[in-house]
């Protein structure tokens, strides 16, 4: 296992400790609770925002907690969930009495945790908590963490478009049905060239032949669709494709397109992923408005990628385009 | 060989369309010259400045075009200088009048095709023409590909502090003046956890035993200063630190420091780098104004990282804040 760390155990919070020292200008940071904090939080009348999971997928939350997205972000070990005490704990710290939201990805252990972490917090406090559980991952219908499917990518372009409209001041019941038409509209699927090792295992999590690839994979490297024979770029945007815009109809409305790389793709590939895919949605007739190329979503040194396409409107661009300050996404600030 | 492409002999030109089709909100792209144009360029008035290298280390330079940074990048094939005609027409192409900065890294095809460059264009179309080679990396004197030292990280924090200074309209003199003033203050230092495949090539640049890491790395692979046991996060940051610390006095002002991932560093481990490389630098009474986490300048998909330190003042760390607005650093747009 070859890999810039101290201790196996120590992975997330030394690296929670780097996080706070380079971003202490917009965010703090509880080491114990491993939960990030958006520095001026709670913010008076604003509806907050909590998300969290295990830790591996950053950019993902921790990098965009901040102004225009979210209040805070609850940090679990790699590929864990966190437990409801820290998610507890994070929605009293961030209600500024209009109610939290609690943003999840389509995961067993994600979801029940933050159901009780909800409960609790409505019961000792009195806080309204609302959820959205994302799951966009065309892939797999069920799968070896997930009953239904799985939450992918769709989770980032919710953080920001949800985090723009509780910013603009609506209320936990609009905020709440932005994010259901997001994750309504929103569909990914990914794959991968090479698989990851979580630090505290030391192996890598599955095998792949020198000439094969995974369609279809979760972000924690469990199974895909199938194993494939190694593809050209332009037949892999075709296989990811495929499958999104047979579920959902992208036609007549401007799309979000985020092509996501999954840790270890360089930038290089990512960008001439992204042309082959905006051939093909041109040819479908898709009309791309927005578009996010670079690491958004890991598992961490996968190698790979995925694709995320949202339907939006009017309304959804232009919370988009709202302005958002985060160590992950930041613009008009 | 494993990579997300079509025939490797278009790696180049297949990313430089999905850039293109990425980021026509702010840039061009001439596929035929592979040269990457800030959208609004020539600027009238204003010092124009061009970089450009081998491809394979994106962001840099295509993902620096824009408003606060660069008008230009020439991008080579992988890990290749462009060619003189490419600088050449670039120039051209934006002089505002006020003459044109190239910013070249210290390779000697960079440095010899960026001259022939100059020459030309002068000659040919009497454009002023001030050059800055960067030569920030003190792991070896000379090396497979240089004379002297290479020029690598300083060159991310060079590009926005002189596109700082053009943008606010300071002239040619004055721009090369604060370019030398950024390359004369800072060192960085790399090191690679594995190695990299350049596509048209299809092996591995050089071995790496599972235990084993490569100290002082180039950005293309070349060797370091030696192999060493693969070692912790917190002796590797002191590794990387120590002949940084000992080439320049870092002391009594403010530090702007960029902790750089190869390409296939997970951001996780960045971040836990750069906790271990705060602690350091704040025992030995270096204070950190600024900060930069994660993938700037690479080398495709090698996993490992590189740390730059600038010792700046108040005009230098001004300048980094003034407003930038490219594909990969934005603020304050």
């Amino acid at each position: 296992m070859k890999k810039l760390i101290n201790d196996p155990a120590d992975v997330v919070v030394d690296a929670l400790r780097g996080f706070e020292a380079a971003h202490s200008d917009r965010v703090r940071v509880d080491l114990d609770l491993k939960t990030i904090y958006r520095k001026d939080a709670p913010k008076k009348g604003k509806v907050a925002l909590i998300s969290g999971g295990g830790s591996g997928h950053e950019p993902m939350h921790g990098g965009f907690v901040g102004p225009g997205m979210l209040d805070a972000a609850c940090c679990g070990e790699v590929f864990t969930s966190p437990v409801p005490d820290q998610m507890m704990a994070a929605t009293t710290a961030v209600d500024g009495g209009a109610g939290v939201l609690h943003i999840v990805k389509n995961y067993t252990g994600d979801v029940m945790n933050f159901e009780m972490a909800a409960e609790m917090a409505e019961a000792d406090s009195g806080i309204r908590v609302a959820s959205i559980v994302t799951d966009d991952d065309v892939a797999v219908q069920d799968s070896l963490y997930t009953a239904g499917r799985r939450g992918v990518g769709v989770t980032v372009l919710l953080e920001k478009i949800a985090g723009a409209a509780a910013e603009e001041g609506r209320d936990l019941d609009a905020v709440l049905e932005v994010a259901k038409k997001v994750n309504g509209n929103g569909r990914s699927m990914g794959m991968a060239l090479t698989s990851c090792t979580v630090p505290a295992a030391g192996e890598p999590t599955f095998e792949l032949g020198e000439d094969e690839m995974e369609v279809g994979i979760g972000i924690h490297g469990e199974p895909g669709r199938e194993k494939r024979p190694l593809a050209s770029a332009r037949e892999i945007a075709e296989q990811l494709l495929d499958p999104i815009l047979k579920d959902h109809d992208f036609k007549g409305a401007p799309a979000i397109v985020m092509m996501n790389g999954m840790g270890g793709t360089p930038l290089l590939e990512l960008y001439l992923m992204y042309g082959e895919v905006a051939k093909i949605l041109e040819a479908q007739g898709v009309a791309i408005a927005r578009n996010l190329v670079g690491n958004y979503i890991t598992s961490l040194e996968m190698a790979g990628c995925s694709v995320t396409l949202l339907r939006a409107d009017d309304e959804l661009v232009s919370l988009w385009d709202a302005p958002v300050n985060t160590p992950g996404l930041r613009w008009g600030c």
